[in-house]
């Protein structure tokens, strides 16, 4: 019999539960982004290293990631803008933990789709208007699921996921963030 | 004399700025992503319409991107993890606006680079310590700059991005997320 359910190993998935259990030094992780500004809006990054369980790591390949603004923004539309990536990370991140649960739940997934929308009003960002956020002022995550259980179950699946997520939480709460010029 | 600074095309920068100012209803956007579970961890979201200045518009090619977890953390590394893609939306936000408010203040940019990292610690999302959060625990920017201008104009720059940046504003201050199943 297959020990791999929607394709997550599920025996390695438990061993690393128990392993981090045994070790919480472990799951301490530091995760990097090296950026470097092309022109106007465009700007790369380069996703290659991390530190965790113990040691320095990397990706088996490095990610280069482009951003930009579209015209419309002033921007040369070289990639997804910044707060797109946001509404992609949210989204990666559910779904990866929609999968998760459901394998070690015993349940098999035929598809998981979602569509995640922000909306954000620019006022902000250009300083029109004082009373105006820079960021999204509200976020909306929409799943259809399907699988081998009864719709009741699928929804505790996302519930779960949602409730472990951390960049729900991220997104949801607050994050220190320290910004430094060298 | 050319009209473009840092590639940013200024009197476009500043006829959009009188553009909102006449018509801020011109500002509110909804931007989208539309994910798709692959196997695993593995997703991949398209990037492609999104609202804004009173209609529907798309960006001028979809954009795909793939998020999955390394190995380490039971997925098979096919894209960077969810977390980073925040790392990478923080580092752009910061940059494209550092691009425009250099622009808009008449100081040429020749280089602009940053670092960014983030702590967390996984026992929080593996549900093994109550007390540990989901997300990061915290996040830090590192920037390199440099420009025909003396170091302290430079940073105040970098300042004002920050101050106007939506994606350093959704992560330290808290944007409302629905998560509903169909």
């Amino acid at each position: 019999m297959s020990t791999i359910t929607n394709g997550v190993d599920v025996p390695t998935l438990f061993a690393t539960l128990d392993a981090v259990k045994a070790a919480p030094e472990a799951a301490k992780f530091r995760f990097t982004a090296m950026n470097e500004w092309k022109s106007g809006t465009h700007s790369r990054s380069l996703i290659h290293g991390f530190y965790g369980v113990g040691e320095q790591r990397t990706h088996e390949r490095a990610f280069d990631l482009d951003a930009d603004h579209p015209a419309v923004l002033v921007g040369q539309d070289s990639g997804p803008t910044p707060v797109e990536f946001l509404l992609h990370a949210l989204a990666a991140c559910l779904t990866a933990g929609v999968a998760n649960v459901a394998a070690a739940r015993g349940v098999r997934l035929t598809g998981v789709r979602s569509t995640v929308t922000g909306d954000i009003d620019l006022n902000g960002i250009l300083g029109l208007d004082p009373g105006v956020r820079n960021g999204y002022q509200n976020i909306a995550v929409r799943f259809t699921i399907e699988g081998d259980a009864p719709p009741e179950k699928l929804r505790s699946i996302v519930e779960q996921s949602r409730a472990r997520s951390a960049v729900f939480d991220v997104i949801t709460n607050q994050v220190p963030v320290t910004v430094e010029v060298d």
